[in-house]
């Protein structure tokens, strides 16, 4: 069985397969067209959809990217089994939320763009040290929310705790989760209204579209932060803007954004107090060969695939 | 007994003295210079040699931030005693270390740049994710050295440990502290030299003044990260920009400076990958009214005070 090895990852496999390395950039070449497994890692959409048409043997595409939504628009045959590489992210994702997450509740962009007008801010030391604002600039006693609570969440979450926050999560059904209670996303609105920071972590699915919008934002504490390390599918990105601009948001830090790469002309880089990251927050996939190999053996024995989303 | 209390903060003293709330921007009034205690937070250094001449029968002088230097250098009679607000800051300190480590490592200051000029940044989207840069851009696996190991230190280095980072200590004498392995700083050479991320939490004493300098950050594993939330006077900032400058620290991160505020003309400002905070990690006393509290009573009892720097 021949696998296709993207050239943007080292991946030593070493199930017994014809592993050859492609150039994610080039077309597939003829002969390799026979492959059965395909790997992808910063595959364009473009390429994705071509390789779809390309490859008449495909069995399996193994995403190595948290979500497989680019894989699944991309026009494989229903009956390609599509992998996800979520669970290769949980540590870098946590990691980047958090520094998300400080940035924007101690306002880490602001003291940026001050240093750059060679500004020591004193309003800023001013204003973060009054007494009206106790409850903000720290994650010492703030309501944490996380949105979307898997494995990703559960890496986060204990972070937060150590920092003094009260963290619960949302998600489609109720109940305790790594020892957090998690609400059912029916009850999010009462949720929201107590809390300071929301951190989404949702897929792009038909459910999660433009789920963050104007009502969600106004449903929050005023004042409060949001940070989405999820996809940018899931927010109303005008909603966001305007939130931000009328103070509903104190700050906001944002991985993901509806357009990726985000356009020069978004007026999302300008929105005030909005940090944007470049999808960087799962940048390098942790034990992908080891995922590559696992699954490689369950489809040879057809067992059930790790991570599988479809079909 | 009278005690000066500042209008920077809400204190709520509860020993039974005579408690005057003063205008840290204004003379002390003739009729409180019989005070013999006087609490200061954010009090300018001419403020404090002018206090210094002004109350003839003071006794006390409790500093909230958490290094007393400024209190120090005023001028205050020898007999007068000072205490530091150290043990109110671990919390907000190990905080905003944090933050500034994380930001550091992920290069935020970058991104946020890159931000402004509308830049969707892939060179560092490749640069994270190559495989040369496996053991950066993340605190998993990387080796954190905190210089200077207190009580800041012992609330900051579980949130490392947590993150997956390798933490270890530098301070005067070696031993194992919070559970965590402390050199002695004779032996700092061979630490600096495994270390991907370099810690300061040291307070400004003859013995720390300009301790960063060319030669430690030479002895720094190449590309290492520089974090100071302790004070300025530790650095000899010429040194802490040509390292910057020359690639031998890949990012730093500093909330204090040698002159403070840091004049507009400082060359520090536009040093390449540096973020500068204005001295905002510790400007929430925590328990700070508790700490007023306890002082005053053991020293109208006689006893030994809480962080009593002098005499």
């Amino acid at each position: 069985m021949k696998i296709l090895i993207p050239n943007t990852i080292e991946l030593p496999v070493t199930a017994d397969v014809d592993a050859v390395v492609y150039d994610i950039d080039a077309e597939i070449p003829d002969e390799h067209r026979d492959a059965e497994a395909l790997v992808v890692w910063h595959n364009s959409s473009s390429w994705l959809q071509e390789a779809a048409r390309a490859l008449p043997r495909l069995r399996l595409v193994q995403a190595l990217a948290a979500g497989a939504d680019a894989v699944l628009n991309a026009g494989f045959a229903d009956d390609v089994r599509i992998c996800s590489g979520r669970s290769l992210h949980d540590g870098p994702v946590a990691e980047h939320a958090l520094a998300l997450i400080l940035s924007a509740v101690r306002r880490l962009d602001r003291l940026r763009d001050a240093q750059r007008e060679h500004l020591w801010d004193g309003p800023f030391n001013q204003e973060q040290s009054a007494a009206a604002t106790r409850a903000q600039y720290t994650l010492a006693g703030a309501r944490v929310t996380i949105w979307g609570f898997g494995s990703i969440a559960s890496t986060l979450a204990p972070y937060l705790t150590a920092l003094g926050a009260e963290v619960q999560g949302i998600a489609r059904t109720a109940g305790e989760r790594s020892g957090y209670r998690v609400h059912a996303d029916a009850d999010a609105a009462a949720v929201l209204a107590e809390t300071d920071v929301l951190v989404s972590i949702l897929p792009a699915t038909d459910d999660t579209a433009d789920l963050f919008d104007a009502d969600r934002f106004g449903a929050l504490k005023t004042g409060a932060v949001f940070v989405n390390v999820g996809r940018g599918a899931t927010v109303d990105e005008t909603a966001l803007i305007a939130a931000l601009a009328s103070g509903q948001l104190r700050a906001a830090a944002i991985d993901v954004a509806k357009s990726e790469p985000l356009p020069a002309s978004d007026p999302l880089w300008d929105a005030p107090g909005l940090l944007i990251t470049p999808h960087v927050a799962g940048n390098r996939p942790v034990g992908a060969a080891r995922l590559v190999d696992e699954n490689i053996t369950r489809l040879l024995a057809g067992d059930d695939l790790i991570n599988q989303v479809r079909p």
